[in-house]
């Protein structure tokens, strides 16, 4: 099979990488192209499964995260898949790679973060493997969790006419990033909040299971690269388009408060941002009236209204100027150059 | 608590990492220290699991390894962590972190290498994370298997008494990487068979599954980081000594006969160089008298006898010069110095 012309983005790799590894055999009932892969193993439950690398230079930047903030982070965005699928967390693996010129105490600073992280939603960190890495530091965290088979919540399932929610409000870990890059002070409260945010992700995993277990959503993925590319991959899984209004776009409150310090503008951190680990999902209207009551009694807030599902394959943003196709745009984490100034 | 005094070695960090993590809950059969972790699940078996880091520079040299044979080696190295347990592979998922600079289309080479290692082994990959990765190639690769749960074979086990064995001759991955470091030309079928080892190890699954079925072995490692190395860990697991005759170590004639090229002992790359990925493990006596026939049966080569688990918690290779204390000496990930004429 001749190469594929270009591989532009991630999305184009990933691809080309799961034509070549072939079709999954029986008993895999998500593959590449999801949160997590999803396994039958014996029981009522799914198995989850997922891994993610943070890289030194791309990922995090150790001028101003600290190892055990990374430590957290690392084991927080691979709760977050779990969470996109409506499941319960299991054991995770860590393989961690050590720059030889680093103080290898250091490594339990990290170590401590990413426990602390684990006590908190209930992980065990049960094994892995650490390697010298001299082109910085690089951590692999790969979690398991399970889901009940007829629960389990996917990209795939958005239907036209459905609602789109998600879990908080946008934005504020890209403006903690710009804040931290770019070595900002803004008042005491934005300020950590904000950068909170970036470090400290907080991966909504309650509001997958009650999602999951109250049947409420139709589509589910948690906004790790932007909603603009986030609400995107349900609409390609699921064969459908979306259209926000811009004015309905939850952007946080400290977002809009941060943006004249940050100089760029509230709505573009929101939709374009990422990180902000919460769950973006879509849910039938009559479905949808229920969910303040549901989330209310689980002790959850109410999750934002975004838009709606289209016919179509395009994610627009409908602005008193006209619609905007914002289909898959933001931060690519093969897009470098994007990286430095993230929005 | 405050951090040890030093870290010295990958196992110093490894216990240090593990007391950070805290004790594996309720479910978890085999956390840190053995080849995988195994979990219960439903049903009979236990679910093994393993992940490996192999990092450009470290691990693989691109100068002298292509794409596909670094796709083959980051699966097989996963495979033979599960050979280690007595195990069946399952699914696996790739995290590949790819420098900015290198052509993409590069990756679908290595993803060629690393799908033929799966279609030999009956394994699907399906799914995992790319990312960028300024420092060079890094990939991970994230396996599970299955083991019945009384088969299920581990480092912990080796009784005083046993016998030691290991499935294969040693030395040929340590002499091919000797030959492509140096840019040696050796006979063409040595050069052929000993950079094959290097570049292409098979892990000894059939071996592993025939040990844990007929209950032959006490105790099960792979041979990643040298028998020296590999034979302490389960000396250490066991709480046990282990006692080698120089002479009765299985270094593999193709071995012997590169040393003068290679202008090294062939008993140091056999018992210091790793990477040979066979499987090594202790038997009762009466057991060991069987060990041949049951290979037979299956088809496999018979394993060779290498020496006799003691008391005492040291690796002890007996020369006709006297006895040299051995244990955990070679190749250790975090010695990158070692790595530059590895032995």
């Amino acid at each position: 099979m001749p190469p594929p012309d270009n591989l532009t983005s991630e999305w184009d790799l990933i691809n080309a990488l799961n034509r070549e590894f072939g079709p999954a055999p029986a008993g895999v009932i998500l593959s590449i192209g999801d949160d997590c892969a999803a396994i039958e193993i014996p029981g009522p439950d799914y198995l989850l499964w997922t891994v993610d690398t943070l890289v030194e230079g791309v990922h995090f930047d150790l001028a101003y995260t600290t190892l055990a903030q990374l430590g957290w982070k690392s084991l927080a965005v691979n709760l977050s898949d779990i969470a996109a699928m409506g499941g319960d967390p299991g054991p995770a693996l860590l393989s961690l790679g050590w720059p030889p010129d680093r103080d290898r105490r250091e490594a339990l600073e990290f170590a401590a973060g990413l426990a602390q992280a684990a006590r908190e939603y209930g992980v065990a960190v049960i094994g892995g493997d650490t390697v010298a890495s001299p082109g910085g530091l690089i951590v692999t965290v790969t979690l398991t969790g399970r889901v009940p088979a007829h629960q389990m919540l996917r990209r795939a399932g958005a239907g036209v006419g459905d609602l789109i929610f998600v879990t908080g409000p946008l934005g504020e870990a890209a403006a903690g990033l710009k804040i931290l890059q770019q070595g900002l002070e803004l008042p005491q409260e934005l300020q950590e909040a904000l950068t909170e945010a970036q470090l400290r992700p907080r991966p909504h995993l309650r509001a997958g299971r009650l999602l999951a277990q109250e049947g409420l959503a139709t589509a589910l993925i948690d906004t790790s690269d932007g909603i603009a590319t986030d609400l995107y991959h349900i609409c390609r899984a699921s064969g459908v388009g979306a259209r926000i209004p811009a004015a309905a776009v939850p952007v946080s409150p400290r977002v809009t408060a941060a943006a004249p310090h940050l100089g760029c503008d509230p709505l573009d951190l929101a939709l374009f941002g990422g990180e902000d680990y919460l769950l973006l999902f879509t849910a039938k209207p009559a479905v949808a009236k229920r969910l303040p009551a549901s989330f209310s009694r689980a002790g959850l807030t109410a999750p934002h209204p975004l838009g709606r599902i289209v016919t179509g394959d395009r994610v627009v943003l409908a602005t008193s100027a006209g619609e905007v196709d914002i289909s898959g745009q933001g931060y690519d984490h093969f897009r470098l150059d994007l990286r430095g100034d993230a929005q």
